[in-house]
């Protein structure tokens, strides 16, 4: 490791973190799984620095770990063994082109997705995925991510068409093009994408973009119980509107959002909506929605058109993880994610709901179910062991029915550490030994993320 | 070779095809790549016989070809020795399950898009992806096709949920669920997708459904010039509007397609739009395209929203291939396929035009304009030698411009025998050694489809 650390110290300066203050940041993240302090931490801030970074940690064997916000939730980024490097993204995070005429940006992994949009605000153009956090765009390749519009903008997968991508012997791939779509051999830029850092490292992605909605209202909207709002996402999913999110939050999602962002919306189960188009086609989405939701008890549907109003409201649901975490003092958050077919989401939640219930735990219930997929946050206190105990078997519970009925482990959020075993449910053992396999042909020595997706 | 005909006669009885006669028809397909006259055709039934042949096969070491509809163009499912065993799907061909309440079916990869969209029609859902040629699914998914839907709702890849996938070992891999999106590991799904049966032999699939249209418009329309038509569709996409098909035909393609088809059409470059949506939707939708249009010399926009005036032309538009065929009696067809950034579709066009006079062959170009994706029909007699390097010249040529302007060497007929230097102009050898790589890991014995995407 001296002398590893001695070599980098030569090339990046003081962008190679060494003081164990500083490094103890990246043994933390929005998830529960805490990870070991890394050895040493670097900061690269070009494609040629971390072909470098990852040839010399190669050459002495030491794990490689990417990092962008920290924002990941199963420990997709945390450092297993006291020897990592981390290598930071935070300081390539420059927008390399902004192409409008082909709907298309070029970006450094580190580039924030509100950074990104900050930037094409002028252009008329966005990026749609939005996970909640401020992630990286690296990260969010990286666990194949989506969230509040992939119901109808697609997921980090559907918004990806080229990488740039540092092999475990440092060299530098480039995978796809700028064309709208491709029959050109394997598709690597899709296989990197959601392999969390174990294959390769993501150092630059041409995304694609969309046209700004001329016209924007978002919506509150109440509803007597959760079966009523959650017929009403699955009947406007099946009446193929394209609606632009369509968000659950539960009564506890409600109390925590209320308090934090002063809301002042019944606590009660809520679906945030909303809709982009030309007003005539808004108007028509609009109509549809509230007449399926009449019929399951809705109560008052409460739209926005101006941007103050709107950007409260989503404001607020992005800052559910922290408010919900304030309703217990001192208390973390377990956050799991798992996604359904449309039609068996109502049962799906129903189920979720009567075992927090039934557990007593504080923990709500939310998510992009226009996507058949939610999330329970459980907010737990550290020292509880029963109750960690028992979100683990509700958890494992959510798992196995989400599995039963034909979905996956996890919508958005990635394998990590936390569902490999999930993982193995999921697909069988001979997919998996499939995902072994091309893990040993790409990255023979391990090198890269050791631990995650599948134990090394 | 004897000993496997004998055992594989044992369990497969008629559906082993040895006769020479029956076996010359596995050597065609519309492409212009001949392949041999493989040894064995096994015409499996079920997942368990496909596991029991590539057992076979595998313990022998004889490549195993699947084959589908025989309608891809780079010689993706030719034998290249006469030992080849081919796996001819089209027994496979049961639609498992159509789940309407969540907009997807399991299907067979025999099955066709047409018996499909056959078996849809009464529940109100249809399969988007048309490529064409009545392809095969497993065939779409194994060369990631595409066509003339993409524009508006994606490609094989953007429609396809799970698989199961027959292993170089002969064990069955269960690929993706049903839920929409998942971050559950490696995307083997989409690793498979595409793949030209090079990595595994696909024998289910999962697929995502849409709504039909409340409403259906098609459209031809003549312009002055190519260049008018291309302006067009770039302008078009650049809106943001949600056309459902946008082809160009050329001059030539309309001369062939007016005396095979009899449409009585002007023979000048023309656009086949379609405009799926509400009434209103389309109404909106067609006033600006009509604008756009106009201001680059649109001639006559014909629209037809009766099913049979529908119908015909896009009866046409698939039958252009044998309608440019005849107008060279006995000549065969080479078709090119490149993809290029929108932005860059004009002078991509306009060259291959230049070339294309300036050569004096009878090429007709086409394509599904709205992706930037085009094809050129070289129509060649198969004794002029001159003809084919000229051809083969041009596609050099236009791959190369593709290329340099951000494009794909193919946009969705895949690689095959025919796109393979190609393949490596575009991506570099460092991505084509991983995908080699790749292959060496799941294949070790190079059992499937020898010497295609990259040579053995």
């Amino acid at each position: 490791m001296t002398h590893l650390r001695d070599m980098l110290s030569n090339f990046l300066g003081d962008r190679l973190i060494t003081a164990e203050t500083a490094r103890i940041a990246y043994t933390q993240s929005e998830g529960h799984h805490p990870g070991e302090l890394p050895a040493l931490v670097a900061q690269p801030v070009s494609i040629e620095e971390v072909c470098q970074l990852v040839r010399a940690a190669s050459a002495q064997g030491v794990p490689v770990v990417g990092y962008g916000a920290g924002t990941s939730l199963e420990g997709n980024a945390a450092a297993l063994t006291s020897d990592t490097l981390v290598i930071d993204f935070s300081r390539m995070n420059e927008i390399v082109e902004i192409a409008s005429e082909d709907f298309l940006a070029v970006v450094q992994p580190g580039v924030t997705r509100e950074q990104l949009n900050e930037q094409l605000r002028a252009t008329g153009l966005f990026f749609p995925v939005d996970p909640g956090a401020n992630a990286t765009i690296g990260g969010m390749i990286a666990t194949r991510a989506s969230g509040t519009t992939t119901v109808r903008y697609g997921n980090m997968r559907d918004n990806l068409l080229a990488l740039k991508v540092v092999s475990a012997t440092g060299e530098l791939i480039r995978t796809g093009t700028r064309a709208r779509k491709s029959a050109a051999g394997y598709d690597l830029t899709h296989l990197f994408a959601g392999s969390e850092g174990t294959l390769g490292l993501i150092v630059e992605a041409t995304l694609r973009l969309h046209g700004q909605p001329e016209q924007i209202v978002s919506a509150s909207w109440d509803f007597a119980n959760v079966k009523g709002a959650v017929d009403t996402v699955i009947q406007t999913i099946q009446s193929g509107v394209a609606i632009a999110r369509m968000e659950l939050l539960d009564t506890s999602a409600m109390m925590a959002c209320n308090r934090q962002s002063h809301l002042g919306l019944p606590e009660c189960p809520t679906l945030f909506l909303e809709f982009h188009g030309s007003g005539p086609a808004i108007a028509e989405q609009l109509e549809i929605v509230r007449m399926l939701g009449d019929a399951n008890g809705g109560g008052t549907l409460r739209s926005a058109t101006a941007s103050e109003e709107r950007n409260a409201l989503w404001k607020a649901r992005h800052h559910l993880l922290w408010a919900s975490r304030s309703m217990i003092p001192e208390a973390q958050a377990w956050i799991t994610d798992i996604c359904v077919p449309i039609s068996r989401l109502a049962e799906a939640i129903s189920r979720a709901q009567t075992m927090i219930e039934e557990s007593g735990l504080f923990a709500p219930i939310l998510g992009h179910v226009g996507d058949g997929n939610f999330h329970v946050f459980f907010i737990l206190h550290p020292d509880d062991k029963l109750s960690w105990q028992k979100a683990s078997v509700i958890n494992d519970a959510m798992v196995d029915h989400a599995l039963s009925v034909g979905g996956t482990c996890t919508g958005e959020h990635g394998i990590g550490l936390g569902k490999r075993d999930a993982l193995l449910r999921e697909n069988g053992a001979a997919a998996v030994e499939v995902m072994r396999q091309l893990k040993q042909a790409l990255d023979p020595q391990g090198v890269f993320n050791p631990g995650k997706i599948f134990a090394a």
